[in-house]
């Protein structure tokens, strides 16, 4: 497959769309996959979303997400992963092989303990993982984040706790916009080989405009994109490239320039 | 030596304070260590400044600070060398055990070519630490810093490339708020042992405000301060606990308020 027949949307990439919009524009513009957000596919429906993906010849790279397994009462633990578990449902309606899952912030000071739970949130939804054939990809989020999104924040400690795993269950998700500052990049995009899951794409602009909405175009920023999706490619990883960008100025922009400006981008820096 | 005894006021904390306000500041506090920023220094000139530190019967627990060693051609590294090598001299003359070295940020995506120009960098520096009997202090700053301000932004890399030299010269600053998030901080502060140069407290908010100028005091954010100091304890190290808040709406109190509030803190939190 070439750069562009692995192309995907991330539907956060444009926000301002809702799934019919997203579809449309993809097609408009020859973008193959999509990615999308299950807030995005519970307006319409999942049964109805899948329906309307399908019927526009498009594929499902990922559904974002399940996981926020950190939780100071058991009741809550479980409801957590009762909500991942109907994520995997959703994933499998709309043929996603992969669910993004972001494992959460602590609740309290506890790192450690934290991270336990998101160990165990994961061994719970393994069995219903596998009965729906849908694996689950846990996303390092940057270290920046860890507060509000993700105690997981290295591709080291991604790959050590889908390791606890099957591979035909549980792998990573490498998204450059996260991982792109660590000294042991390499060697973890290395030791991942069989389980990358997913690749996502944006860029890192300084100063940063903000924390969680300021990524960048693929390009535009300091991350050494090229060498990264090589790295990922030498892992052996031929999967969807989604371009997930978290950025308001970019939503406030026409959805088709954007998905355009991407496809040249991605040809131009992978 | 209680708490108390070892805690040091980082000047960057009562930004809006100049030397000499800052060492008052200080002794009407009974605050026994001051962290010195050159530009502070400079107001004033280096050997004046040290007469008016020891004078009052402070003791200065680092000098910030040293680095910046990746540039594009090698006359631009020289200088940067050159600057670091009148920083260790300033040290000595001010009676500090450590200069900190704050490595830089890239120029370009080339981020282990800029990590090989820091271990260069370091290596021209050890002989005047030497001479001065003044260690350098590697600092890992928060994987967010990386395009602004160090590429070594662990302390897994701090200790690497600290091990490359005698701990004679050459080790290691934790500073909380740039490690408190890493799955091996306390097997990397354990690693560390002999090395830890200088110990550095603030805290971590949600939502962070800046991630330069955000930091808040000691006690109201989510980092295990009391974990990791004693971890750092356990270590071995006994030197001076800095309070480096780089806050801009702290930096709008009265500075005395904000003394009094880090000895509250540091007793109630360590």
């Amino acid at each position: 497959m070439s750069l562009l027949d692995r192309l995907s949307l991330n539907q956060i990439t444009t926000q301002r769309w809702d799934l019919q919009q997203a579809v449309d524009g993809c097609v408009r513009n020859e973008v193959p996959w999509i990615g999308v957000w299950r807030e995005k596919i519970h307006e319409f429906g999942a049964e109805h979303s899948a329906r309307l993906i399908r019927d526009a010849g498009l594929k499902v790279s990922s559904v974002c997400r399940g996981g926020f397994f950190p939780a100071p009462t058991e009741g809550e633990r479980k409801a957590r992963i009762d909500e991942s578990r109907r994520a995997i449902e959703e994933a499998a309606l709309l043929g996603a092989s992969t669910l993004v899952l972001v494992c959460g912030p602590p609740f309290d000071k506890d790192l450690a303990g934290a991270r336990a739970m998101v160990a165990e949130g994961i061994a719970a939804l393994v069995p219903d993982a596998a009965a729906h054939k849908v694996k689950l990809g846990i996303e390092p989020l940057h270290p920046m984040m860890l507060g509000q999104r993700s105690v997981i924040c290295t591709l080291a400690e991604a790959n050590a706790l889908a390791g606890q795993f099957h591979a035909e269950h549980v792998g990573v998700v490498v998204d450059v916009f996260h991982v792109w500052w660590d000294p042991t990049l390499y060697s973890e995009i290395a030791r991942a080989a069989g389980r990358i899951l997913g690749f996502h794409i944006s860029d890192w602009v300084e100063p940063l405009p903000d924390i969680i909405y300021g990524r960048a175009m693929p390009g535009d920023g300091l991350i050494d994109l090229r060498r990264i999706h090589q790295a990922v490619f030498e892992a052996g990883y031929r999967g969807p490239i989604e371009v997930e960008i978290l950025n308001t100025a970019i939503w406030e922009r026409p959805g088709d320039e954007v998905l355009r400006e991407m496809k040249e981008r991605i040809v131009e820096h992978l």
